[in-house]
Formats: C-alpha cells, structure tokens, sequence
C-alpha cells in the first residue's frame, strides 16, 4: 500500500528549505514529535546511536520498556489514545525486532497505527559483506543475526526484514543512497503517514551508521495523509445506493463499528437528527458515539447478542453496518441455522476499503469506506427519513442483567457480579475500560457504560498478556495529551494473562500512572478451563501469585504510589465499589474467583447452558 | 535438510506392528518421551485437544511457562542439558508462536536442538476456507490470525508456518491425509530426529482437529539419528590430511569448540594420549573437555584472548580448532592487523559441516566433521607424536587474575572482585554457571572453572532475558535426570536483563529448583553505557526493582523455598563466598554494584583502555 503523500512534493530535494539540514536521528524525531509525544522501546547497540539524538527534540520522551513485546502492547495502547492515531517503538536487531513481532501481529489484527523502528546492522558492514567469498564472510558474522542453513553459509542481512511483509502497511529501509540522493524524510514521511493513514504497523529499518549523516530536510511538510476528497465514480454509486435504501426504509438501525473511530462527532449528530436506533459491537464500545444516548440499544453481535438486542436488530427494513469491522469475536457469525435472519435481511456493510449489500453479496472493491460515510454525513437529509415508530418492546440498553440472573450468594464472588456491579454502581463518565482476554471478556457485553465511556480489547488477536502493557500505554496517552485528568482509566486484567507481560506494571510507578488494576484471581486459565481440561495441570498457573505484593517488589516498598487489596465475596465487593477511593493513587485490587466461575457472557459465546 | 531415517523403514506401513494403534496426540506424546522427560508451553484453545493427550503418557511431564518467549528459553536451557540434546515447547497458533519466535532464532543462532509443536486452526477450517469465495470468507475470519493485506481478504492459514525456515532445519505439518496415509509417525520421528540430528530448531504443526484421529504406529523404532558410519572420499581426504599434518608436527594446539560437546570422553581421552596444550573458547567452556587438566592453558579467543594464552596458540605450528563454531562473539577476528598472525598460521578448522586448511582458505563441504573428529580418534597413531617441549613462559592456565590487577577497595563492589572470588573460592566441582548477556559475560573469560564444571551462555545470538529463564530448563533437566544432585547451578544474571523474563522466576518455586542467583544490580544498562550513552536516559531500568522480595511476590511469602540476601562490598562478599550456605533452598544473591563498572574482560572486548 502506498500513502496518497504525493512523492513529487517531497521527493525532490528543490522543493526543499535547503537551507535545513540535520542528521537523519534528529530529522526521524523531529518527524516523529510531530504525531507523537513519547516513544517507546528497548536500547541495544544497533540502535543506541539513533537514541541518542532524541535528546535533541525535547518535544519528545523516550519512554523504555522492560521487554520488547511489552513495548508493542504498550505502543498500541497508546496509539488508541493519540489524537493521531500513532504510536512508535523502537528496537534492536533481531533480538529486538522478533521479541515484539506478536505485538505488532496483533496491531496489525486489531487495525492500530503502530510504527516499528528497527536498529540493523551496519550499512558499512552490509555492503562489506556481500562483497565477501563465503570463506571471508565466515570470520565476519555478526551477533543479532541468525546464521544461514549451514554453518559457513553467508549470513542473509536482509533476513528479519523479508519476514514482516503479512504483519505491516509498508515497510521502508533507509539506506547510503538515501542520503546521497536526499530521499531520506520521504522514506520516513512515507512511513509515518501511512501507518497513519492505514491504522496498520508499519516498519523502518535504520542501519547503525546512518543516523550521524546529514541531510537536506522540510519540517513544515504535513504528515497527516490527505485523503483524495472527492468521490470516484464507485464511491458515488455506494453512496447514492445507501442513500437511496435509507429514503425508502421505514425503520433503520444503524451498526457503528470500529472503522467510524474517527467520525464520533458526525456519528453522534446524525443519530441526533435521524433518532435511528444504534448499536454499537463488541470491537466498538463506547468507541464511534457515547453509548448513553437515548437511541443506543446494545452491543450487536450476531448469534451471540442479547436476545433482546437481537431481536430489536431483526426488527430493522434496513440495517445500516458502517465501519464494518467483520471478525470471529465482534460480528459472531458461528451457525447458519442461527445466523439464517441474515440472508433476508437488508443489511449494507461499508468497511474500510468495500461495501457490500445484502449478507455474503458482491465486494465492491476499491473504495474508501470512510470517505463515503463523511460524505453521507453531508449529503443526508433528513427530511426524507421516516421515523421508526420506536419499538416498545426492545429497552433502552439498561443494566446488564436483571437483579434475578446476578448470583445472589454473599459470601463468594462470581464474574457476574462484577459485572453488574461495574454496571450500576461503579463505572463512571469518561472511564476508560481495558478489558484482557480472559473469561471476563464475554462478560464485557452485558456491561453498561456511561456517558462518553469506552471499552479496550485486542478482542479479535486475543493474545493474553495486551491490556496489562495496553493500559500503560492509554495511561501514558492520557497524560501526554493532557487528558489525564478527564478519564480514569479501569484494566480488568486475568491473573493467568498478568503473568505474561507482569514485568510491565514497574511502568506505572515509573510514570506515575494511576488506573485501576481490578486483578481477577480465578487460580488457572479459566477460559481455557471452560474449553476443555477443565481441572487438567496445563490450565494452572505457574504458582500462587501474590498480587497485592506486587508493586512493593517492583518499587513501591513504602506503597507511596499505590494502594493494594484483596477482595473475597461479594459482600466486600459491594462495599469497595460505593466506597470513595483516594484516586492519588495507583490501585491494584484483586478479586478472588472461583476456578470454574464462567461468566454468563462466557457461557453464551461457547453455547454452553 | 533431511534426517538420515530411512523413510523406507517408517513410511511404510506395512513395517509396522499395525495390531498397534493409537491415536495422534498420544502417540506424539510416546514418541516425545523416548527423548525428553519435560514438555514446555502455554495452552490455547489451538492446543488443547492435544495436550489432554499428555496424561496418556505418564513418562512425560506438562511444565507450564508464564509465557512463550520464556518457554522457548527454557526449552533452550533444558536441551542443554538433556543427554539427548533436546527439548520441546508447544504453543497455539500465532499469538503463541509468534511471542517464541526470537526464543527460536535464538537456538537456531547457538546450535540447540528444540522442537517447537504448533496447534494451528483446523484441517477442517482450513479445507472450508479454501473453497470459499472472498465474500463468503469474510465472515468466517478467525482468531489469532492475522487478516490479509485488505479487510475483505481472505487469511492465508499458512502465514506463520511460511516464515519459519530460515529459522529451523524442519518443518513437518501433520494433515489429514497422512492420518490416512499412515505417515503420521514418519513425520513426527523426522521432525524429532531432524532436531537431534542438526542441533537446531524444528517445527511441527498440528491442526487442532488431529490430535483424535487414530494411526498405526511402531513404538520400537529408533528416534536417534543414524550417522553413515563410512567416510565418504572427501572426509577421508580431510582426515589423512589432518592426520599427517599431525605427524609432521612438532608442537601441536588443539581449540576444542561447539561441536565437539558430544565427544567429551574422546576430547579427554585423547588429550591424555596425546598431551596436547588444548584450549576451550567463550561458547565451549568446559563443554568438550574437563577445564581442571594439566593440558588446559585457557580460552582462545582470537584477538581478546589473554596475551599470555594468545602467545601460546601463536606458538604452535599446527593448530587443531576442532568443532569449529566460528562467530563475532566466540572466534572475534576483528582487525585485520591484530589478526594478521591468523594469515600464517597452520591452522585446520573442522567445523560442523566443512573442513578448512588455513584461515579463510577454500571451505570444503558436504562433509561430516564430528564424524571425521571420531576417526581420528580411532585412527591416530600416539608413537608417531612429538610431545612439545612444554612451554615454560606459559602458566597453566590458573586464576583469572593476578591479585594485582583486581580492585582493593573493599566497601564496594566491583565485578572484577566477583570474577575473583567465583575462581578462587566459590566454584565447585561440577559447578554449572550460566552467565546472562551482561557486562559480566566478557569476564567469564577470565573465571577459572573448577573440575567438570562448565558454562552455559547465549554468546552470539545475545538475547537478553536469555539465562534467567534458561536456568529453569538447566535445573529441570538436572532434574528430570536425576543429576541433581552432582551438579550446583549458578546464575549470574544482569538486572537489566531480569526485567525482560522476570515471571519465569515462579518455576524455581513451582518445580522445587535451588540455583544460586547472582542478581547484578548495577541501576541500569551498564554494558549499553560502556558503549553510548553512559548517562543517557535509556540506559537505566523502569524501576528499582526490589530483587531480594521478587521471590515472595511470586508466591513463597513464608521464605520456605528461598533465602535472599544484598551484599553491598567486597568485604560482605569474601564472606558471603566462604560460608557454607543451606542448599535446601533457593538462594537469591542481590549485588550492589556500581553504574558503570566496566569489568576488566568487557573493556578488552570493546577494546577500552
Ligand atoms: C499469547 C497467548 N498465549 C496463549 C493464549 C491462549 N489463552 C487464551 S485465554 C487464556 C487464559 C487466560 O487466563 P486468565 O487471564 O487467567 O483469564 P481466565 O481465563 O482465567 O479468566 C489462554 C492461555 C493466548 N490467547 N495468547
Ligand atoms: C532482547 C534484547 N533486547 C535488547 C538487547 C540489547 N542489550 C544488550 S546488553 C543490554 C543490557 C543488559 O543489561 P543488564 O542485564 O543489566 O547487564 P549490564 O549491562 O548492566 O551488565 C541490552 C539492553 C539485547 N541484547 N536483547
């Protein structure tokens, strides 16, 4: 994929200030402070030279993570905060780069901006080495760098980079020639923007020697990707299409998914003036519109919604799906005897880069999904829609659960408890809610969240171990960007998963962040546990974490930065969340489970009675 | 590469005692267990069928990893010690495989037999989405796998498994046709035996829908690989040209390397034999030949080698580098001027597979050079040997340092203090030491190991956060084969690089596993610094950690697995290293050392004043 970044502007060196000139470390940073204001990363000795020039751009932090992967997870949290949906990391070669490909998969999986920047080896050497005989070369391996097949065989410097095609939107590598031809800020420009523009990875590669040079350079150059404003004749069909079908339709529902994360404003005011019911889905929450508007009526997700969500959604002549993010955890499509509604319904899914009329009909290509709902916005008019006599039947979205299907035992805890009591009693305007992959997960539907809430998961990627370093990531987006004081921020982390990525807890200390960490203790893999072997030795964990004890060892021994407890029933659960928490700390709260407690929204993914 | 099985003899079912049945996941289990005790991972919904099969096979024992980088670690560690050079891990699909990926890379890069097993998405998914159009695949995305390039593309089941060569010397994927075919096993047996064989990584694939499916299989067979016990012309070639190079010698060297770790009784009998001045290097530390003999005169290392033992290789007119595993960090042939003595010298490499006569000369291939090592053994003829007139300017190789040149302060800590000690008072017998990629690592050089003793390290590949997590495997393996007993395991391990692996501490709880660990303390990236950025930001760690309370976190609250202690200076280490410490318990040794204490072995390898 490329950026609509028109190389003509930037490529040529004429077009330059070139009266600018700065190394290439100080250039990639002065770029970077543009859409971001903290970089993350580990250091190693193909990178340190680049490192060094970020103390030059005081704009921006170098923020170090205590692994790679963490560092990935960390970053697309952050990138989910940064008004430009952005983020950077920064590694070594080889041991750095492959520590965080998972991270960058599930970037990549989950649609966040993410820019992986990579220290390799020597241009010098690179070069030095492919003029080598085999013999030569065998004396001149490097560390970092996997040997070929055989024991003598040259080693492939190029190996790591030809791996990361499947996992990024481009991939650019800068080089001597780059230097000499001046065509060093494109290749970074070009990076930038279209991870940007993409809300997908991409890669740089750096060789070691590079960042010293100096080249010519125009800071003023936007870095936001331009997108071609006017419609393409396909555009303009779709367009007209979904118009059309909305004049006629007596009562629209409208599905916001992921790829409307921009367009929260538009969102909002057209579900003002048209009064169309909304749903949000599973991969959305709280994410295109605040989910405490009259209009809202649940999360959607196919199969697996509420009934009465579903019903409500069946109910609709036409169904409106924009921002169509269509995957195994948010859409559900399982079971075509369950899912046969679809066939008949007047469904539009307008996605990313196609539309589609009608379930499993024609992919009209070529398109750009969110262009098109823009436009929409603007040419709607609302004169023209019918309103929908509102279905009496189908609730405002209220509660998770009537009172009578909540767990009523006092003196133990269950999932749905929790979940109800987040629901009624503690979730607040503004929360942020990151949420790991752990039974609770499933659990997160039947949630309520207030005005201008929203929920965080790697749903779809599902690899345990994100929300921990996530949340480090959203929290420190917050602070950069000012907004920490408007938004709390609630991880609902799994013991099983906080054993993955537990090291990256030191990061709240380190900057002072302050969410609150509820610590599900359910002593094994519980989802795992409701899949199959459910008391086999591989769904245990590693041992009897103690978890209140956590931040002393990471630091904390004083417990200056924060504020730890252990909650048993429900009776205590209840307590702690009417109770007014002292928010100048960081809370770790963990919560015991029982090994086999399968939330109701567990039970209702995995059919289970 | 291809195992020397013969598929003759496995692919054919009729060879088999076909009354023998069983199923997949059982009968990868038996075969596992002829060659491992331990079998390492984390389950995901991809692996799970398989694994219930593990409790069929009461031989072989789950041992659960915190996460999968850390598993591949510890598998690492395990094959170390394993007598069959091996280990397995087994992980889910992507998210899973991805996060061991640099684990891999990095057994691959040190010549370590792991098998990495996969359970990936079902044969009968991968069949139904191959059928289907673009438009109807869409809907059926699934989990942990990464979307094509556009969000309506169709996921390729195989991108992971398209990756993985360069990193592994096989790669089996078990399909529903080799269930009918009945060459599951001979795939199984090749992905073991290929691992055995090259000392590398392997991969196994098996669909999530297999594991059940039932085969015939012949338990009997043989998984070790079978060596062509006759020399090919060209090996024949290379030994007598060896073997007269001896026999015209007056005074021969011999550098026993890497490959030579299976030929320990051969290496020592002939060097009794023969009573050659013999040589270890950094990634052969008492693995070929036992460091405490007469013969010993120290570690080669080329350039950085102690001038003393430098001038004691330059000294013989043939040198023997035997099991050559020639790389930048064991070999360091840097500088072409320093290394000019090489360009002279009558020296033969055997390495793995290829055979060279003088430095950088023609590299002759296709040959077998551990096979060629074994008839020589056999074949050389001590009458026709000149016994060196032993050089008298040459110590045997004894303490790591004069006392002269190790520091005198005594209120604080130094790591040349450390070196100090370990050689002259703490080693033991059969002392195991493995040494993480920390500024210590280039004084491992000058550490003087006692009878048997030997050093694990991850020296080329030099991922941190390597040894904590080898040092599970290490001690587990002692474990599984009763070498418990005879063998103390030491860990030095740097600060910085505990942060990235820090959960796999919980194993030493969770398996009974009593290493002594040096924790070096030193606030920071101290061999980072020596390089750049000495007071640079990124150099230091999160946080502050507190390392001598990690143990109690993690579980062992009442301290009745584990004892820790800080020792803050030299005098508070003399003392700690001459008392008798209750090995009944783990032993966490936190040392306070300084910044940028640059030992005596790190400033010769950057070659600081
Ligand atoms: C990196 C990775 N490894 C393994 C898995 C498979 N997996 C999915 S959920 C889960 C258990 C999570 O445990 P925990 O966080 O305790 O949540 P619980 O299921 O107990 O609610 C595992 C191991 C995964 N998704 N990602
Ligand atoms: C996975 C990985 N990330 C980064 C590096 C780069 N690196 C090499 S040594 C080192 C510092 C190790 O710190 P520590 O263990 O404290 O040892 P010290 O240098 O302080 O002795 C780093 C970050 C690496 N080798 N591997």
């Amino acid at each position: 994929m490329t950026s609509d970044l028109q190389p003509e502007t930037i490529n040529n060196t004429s077009n330059f200030n070139t009266t600018e000139k700065m190394n290439v470390g100080t250039l990639l940073f002065k770029r970077l402070s543009k859409v971001t204001k903290s970089v993350f990363g580990v250091p190693g000795d193909f990178n340190l030279k680049l490192l060094e020039n970020i103390y030059k751009v005081p704009e921006l932090k170098w923020v170090g993570n205590n692994n790679e992967l963490n560092a990935a997870y960390v970053a697309d949290g952050y990138s989910r905060i940064n008004p430009h949906n952005f983020a950077c990391l920064i590694t070594t070669y080889g041991v750095g780069e492959l520590s965080a490909l998972n991270g960058i998969a599930g970037s990549f999986t989950e649609n966040i901006g993410v820019l992986h920047i990579v220290g390799t080896s020597a241009s010098r050497i690179k070069k030095m080495t492919s003029g080598l005989e085999e013999k030569d070369a065998l004396f001149k391996q490097i560390h970092h760098l996997i040997p070929g097949p055989k024991s003598y065989s040259k080693q492939n410097h190029e190996v790591y980079e030809n791996i990361v095609a499947p996992f990024s939107c481009v991939a650019e590598r800068l080089t001597p020639e780059d230097v000499i031809n001046g065509t060093i800020q494109f290749k970074i420009d070009n990076a930038i923007s279209t991870v940007i523009k993409e809300n997908k990875p991409g890669y740089l590669f750096i060789p070691s020697d590079i960042s010293e040079d100096i080249v010519p350079c125009n800071l003023s150059l936007s870095l936001e990707p331009k997108r071609n404003e006017k419609l393409s004749f396909a555009e303009k069909e779709v367009l007209s299409t979904i118009l059309n079908k909305i004049y006629e339709a007596k009562n629209v529902g409208l599905v916001a998914d992921y790829f409307l994360k921009n367009d929260r404003e538009n969102v909002e005011n057209l579900l003002e003036k048209s009064k169309w019911p909304v749903y949000s889905t599973p991969g959305s929450r709280g994410l295109c519109f605040d989910e405490s508007i009259e209009n809202f009526k649940g999360v959607f997700c196919n199969e697996t919604s509420h009934p009465n969500v579903l019903e409500s959604v069946k109910n609709h002549d036409l169904i409106l799906h924009l921002g169509s993010n269509i995957n195994e955890t948010s859409f559900r499509y399982y079971d075509p005897v369950k899912s046969k509604w679809l066939q008949d319904a007047n469904i539009v899914f307008l996605g990313k880069e196609y539309a589609m009329f009608g379930f499993a009909k024609e992919i009209i290509k070529e398109i750009d999904g969110v262009k098109i709902f823009r436009e929409l916005f603007k040419q709607i008019q609302y004169k023209k829609i019918s309103e929908a006599p509102l279905n009496k039947t189908i609730p405002k979205f209220s509660n998770s659960y009537d009172l009578t299907s909540v767990n009523k035992i006092e003196d133990k805890l269950f999932e749905n408890q929790l979940s109800y009591e987040l629901s009624t009693n503690y979730l607040q305007e503004n929360d942020i809610v990151i949420c790991e992959m752990t039974s609770f997960t499933f659990e997160m539907e039947n949630i309520k969240l207030p005005k201008n809430a929203r929920a965080i998961a790697q749903g779809f990627y599902a690899s345990i171990g994100y929300a921990l370093p996530a949340c480090v990531g959203v929290c420190k987006a917050l602070k950069d960007y000012s907004l920490e004081s408007k938004h709390r921020v609630v991880l609902i982390q799994g013991d099983g998963s906080a054993q993955m990525t537990l090291q990256e807890f030191s990061l709240f200390l380190a900057h002072d962040l302050k969410p609150v960490i509820f610590m599900l203790n359910n002593s094994g893999y519980t989802i795992e546990r409701a899949i199959m072997g459910e008391t086999s030795s591989y769904n245990d964990l590693t041992t009897n974490w103690k978890w209140t004890k956590i931040f002393e060892a990471f630091g904390d021994e004083l417990k200056e930065k924060h504020e730890s407890r252990t909650i048993n029933n429900y009776t205590e659960l209840k307590e702690y969340m009417q109770q007014d928490i002292d928010q100048e700390k960081l809370q770790m709260v963990e919560l015991i489970l029982q090994k086999c407690d399968y939330s109701n929204g567990l039970k209702t993914f995995l059919g289970k009675p």
